[in-house]
């Protein structure tokens, strides 16, 4: 049934997520499709139809409990549980990555860092000790990994790529500016830096021309 | 005309660009709506329906001049013309911004990077001087700046981002991990992490289901 929800329905669910978050913290007990609709820029309807995809979640004319809302949706996009993810790449991007604070509060934390830069290994990056990315392999095999971040540059990317799924591992993210070839049964999320900036571009241009008018 | 073209299509739009140039270094001179589609992993007729959006491109059996269709799309997406813009940050994410390559190529242009650490101000990243970020706003006033990239942490985002649209700088890149709130006349495009590694924890917990059945 999961298969049939829409990309955009799932783009949202991390929204709903980020945003029952805070009202949690404001110690916020109840909400509305109507309130969290104001909160996300979209409409109540568009909520409930949302949630409607995975059952529905409230009560008509209680609204929404915060707590319960926000352990359903965790559940679902699996902010629940703790994961055990890797760094390949010691750069800049790994470096930023290994120490942003941001992502142990969900539960997404870095086991190892790889590297080919005999300088690095051994050190600690983010309190992670960067390994040899020789050991890559004999890592993964022995130990449980999630997912692994690949922030190497372009030409390697795809070679290391492969040796990771090669070894089991079914979710990527690519931090690498080009686009990596997995099996079916692997996921990537990529961050195309590019293609932002020429989104932004685009409507930068685009209101030069309306300032022409 | 142009605010009419829905975002998925923009978004798509970089995605061709990025096609033609790799064709294009190859010696390619014609394609067709079919391999575009191929190479795009889409179809010949979702092609033909982008490009109609902005009027068509093509000619009837012979296809498209690759060169033509490349600079026909840099001139929409704006990849035509040199930006020059800063980094505002200079921690991790602002370095390896600098750092990478890719951005120049397109005519991404990085002029200034500020950062509030008297360390880092007065040296060289990327080969681009690091100022003080009290001078942001004597350096807007006298130079020309395209986009910010906001690189900072959370707590001194917005302040940052409210600065430079003051001065007005339409384009901010978004790395803080918070969402910015700017006039309308202002575009955003955020980079937002965690939102991707919930999308990627989504589908495997959505595979891990799947292994059960």
């Amino acid at each position: 049934m999961k298969n049939k929800i829409s990309r955009a329905v799932i783009k949202r669910l991390p929204k709903y997520y980020e945003c029952l978050v805070k009202l949690d913290d404001k110690g916020v007990e109840r909400t509305s499709s109507a309130e969290l609709g104001e909160l996300l820029g979209s409409t109540a309807s568009q909520v409930r139809q949302d949630f409607n995809n995975f059952g529905g979640f409230g009560q008509q004319g209680y609204g929404y409990n915060v707590k319960i809302l926000l352990y359903e949706i965790a559940a679902i996009i699996g902010a629940d549980r703790p994961y055990k993810n890797i760094i390949i790449g010691c750069g800049n991007v790994g470096t930023a990555l290994a120490k942003f604070p941001g992502f142990t509060e969900y539960g997404y934390n870095i086991a190892a860092i790889f590297d080919n830069d005999k300088n690095k290994v051994g050190t600690e990056v983010g309190g992670v000790l960067v390994r040899d990315v020789e050991e890559l392999e004999d890592y993964i095999n022995s130990h449980r990994v999630d997912m692994a971040y690949i922030t190497t540059p372009r030409n390697v990317a795809q070679a290391l790529c492969d040796r990771v799924v090669k070894c089991g591992v079914k979710g990527i993210w690519n931090f690498s500016q080009i686009r990596l070839e997995v099996p079916e049964n692997v996921y990537v999320e990529s961050v195309h830096l590019i293609e932002e900036l020429f989104r932004l571009s685009y409507y930068l241009n685009d209101a030069d021309e309306e300032d022409d008018d």
